[in-house]
């Protein structure tokens, strides 16, 4: 954890436990540093996974690993190293998440595949084998760690915890959500990945739990950026212990399954704007609304072009309407656009329509609009029903502190 | 023109005159400035055409018309307004643009398409119809003007003059090109557009011409990038006089074909490269070069992708050798890799290779080379042949003054 806090932080909210659930911490020292680095979570038996992972062609073994145990749908534990991200560390990092994956087996008696690894933190350093042992052996029997010291201990950069919960009533039976999630660049520093861990006590088919874990992560994790840059080690991870009791949720015809894909979703979307909320030196948390694209995902991609455009996040940064930037990142999307139709708002007020600016707009609500710290930027393509809504920060000096005023 | 001067400025070059080009600059008053702003470049009748343009889709009405107007291929005028880029203006702007034609025409006794115009500044206010008409009025009987006024005249944040020069014998006869360029970050807060203009004495069909600057552009103005934007007015025209008196070069196969096409190639690239050493808040040169992709295209966009990176852009601009987010940047760009090949030099030392650290690898030259002001990246991928290079520069706290510590 950083020292100071991003002025965008929201406080670490109240987290119910999950049934089967059982977070606990230790200190492996994977960096020279006295704070917990080493987080495992403890699932009950039966419990069932799904989880997305990083686009990027250079990812983590653990990555290239969890991909493959998500496909059995069984998990036992949840193994987290901070402050080593083992990536780009060949057949010897490897060798180290397989080592850890066989001591939590055996404590349990499971099979390793179901025990989950990620690891953030420097990278090309292979994570010591001897620290990693030594840790796991005294986290395994540990007390009970809170919710809130859990998303301490698996974060790096963050300068906040993040955690979040929702609820479903499943058939008659209430099903509780709680997830954590730690990522403050996509990459910073020292790779501050995106890990996100969302645990829940209902009972649901892993396969399906996977379809709506993708279909939420479009919509929130795949609709954020901070800049641009994705992460070699990005995972989420959703387990469910089915200790809640409903009957299991199968499909989309089982009942009760529209309210707990909501609540996924909506956890999903809350951990996405965490991430957003502690992005590096980001001092405004920016929504970017698209409509009248030719689709859904025109839209995002127009979005995203808007999200990622250095000369946009600055123009927020210094609190200027600059809808000339705007049109400039609608234009360079590559997806359809007509300039001539084009609308774009801050805050409630349209300043530009059918590709002009609007004549007289008032500017007194828009520049107090930008003054503030949530920041709403709306563009209307005019040409179809595809809508989409991203999320980003600000680019400003402290990104640059953060990312070059360093030395390694 | 701005006060402080890009510490890789470099200084204006003599370029020698075009037979058959007069530049000359006059003050249209654009904005509140007492500067000239206003450039007119007159060439002799018979003149041939060829141009590339922004692919920016919400582009201006500069724009649009110029891309019709190359494909009859003559020219005999161009004019540039600075400090209005007249984009986002719709039919008001266009009328302003058809006005400066029409006038130029009716002074040269031409037709309205052989004049091209281009426009850079604020954008979203038609440029002023009134200005422009007596700016133009005055600007067609001024003196001539010298290429190093010029070059400032058409310039907006750029910090210094940018200008080059190549000769090439074409049969027995040497032929010459002299070129402008402003430009220094693909959109700065007013629009800082890169336009760029060719001219030689030569004699080249325009469609073989057309060719020659696409080919050239690919590997030059398509292969830099300051910070990802793309002006929705970039525009780059070569104009050939044909008064060297060369037997006029149809396509490969005429006399000095290939002379032409290399030093039109050598213009392009020094144009690119001044526009990359002028980019906003740069202090540092970065050559990125990419080996062993699957294809030269494939290469080019793992180069891009590195070289639009924040994270690889202000590692550099920190002196750090961060190769982790060189492999990021390299998994990220979509196209086929493998973390276990990969090698990645900075300067001339190996510091990664087969997707781990080089061992002991000497940190004494790394560290030297990136204390230096032109860095050089290379990547290897270890799939294939494809090759690449591509220019940028350093992310840096100028960049982050420069567009967001002002209010417009």
């Amino acid at each position: 954890m950083s020292d100071a806090v991003s002025p965008l932080a929201s406080p670490f909210p109240t987290l119910p436990a999950i049934a089967g659930v059982t977070p606990r911490i230790a200190r492996a020292g994977y960096k020279d540093w006295g704070r917990c680095d080493l987080t495992y979570v403890e699932l009950s038996e039966g419990t069932e996974v799904a989880g997305v992972f990083t686009k990027n062609i250079c990812c983590s073994s653990e990555v290239e690993l969890g991909r493959e145990q998500v496909k059995a749908g069984h998990a036992r534990a949840l193994i987290v190293n901070a402050g080593n991200s083992n990536a780009f560390t060949g057949y010897r990092g490897r060798e180290a998440v397989e080592q850890i994956m066989a001591q939590v087996a055996a404590h349990l008696g499971c099979a390793p595949d179901e025990v989950f690894v990620s690891s953030t933190g420097v990278i090309g350093v292979p994570l010591p084998k001897d620290k990693a042992r030594e840790g796991v052996a005294r986290v395994l029997t540990e007390v009970p760690a809170s919710w809130e010291d859990a998303a301490r201990t698996i974060s790096t950069t963050d300068t906040f915890p993040k955690g979040t919960t929702a609820t479903a009533i499943v058939g008659d039976t209430k099903v509780t959500l709680s997830a954590i999630i730690k990522g403050s660049g996509m990459i910073a520093p020292n790779m501050a990945t995106m890990l996100g861990y969302i645990f829940t006590d209902g009972a649901i088919a892993p396969a399906f739990l996977q379809e709506l874990l993708g279909a939420a992560t479009e919509r929130s994790f795949n609709c954020i950026t901070v800049d641009s840059d994705t992460s070699t080690s990005d995972t989420v991870l959703a387990f469910a212990t089915g200790k809640a009791g409903n009957a299991r949720i199968e499909g989309y015809d089982s009942p009760g399954a529209d309210a707990f894909a909501a609540a996924l979703s909506d956890v999903c979307l809350q951990l996405a704007h965490l991430v957003v909320r502690d992005g590096e030196g980001a001092q405004k948390f920016i929504e970017i609304r698209v409509t009248g694209a030719v689709s859904d995902t025109s839209a995002r991609r127009i979005g995203l072009a808007i999200a990622n455009s250095p000369l946009v996040k600055t123009a927020i940064a210094g609190e200027d309407a600059n809808w000339g930037r705007v049109v400039m990142a609608v234009g360079k999307a590559g997806e359809p656009a007509d300039r001539d139709r084009l609308a774009i708002r801050f805050g409630d007020v349209w300043v530009a329509r059918d590709g002009l600016a609007v004549a007289g707009y008032d500017e007194a609500p828009v520049a107090a609009h930008l003054k503030g710290q949530d920041i709403r930027i709306g563009v209307d393509i005019g040409l179809g029903d595809g809508t989409a809504t991203v999320w980003t920060c600000d680019l400003t000096h402290g990104y640059i502190s953060i990312n070059a005023d360093y030395r390694s």
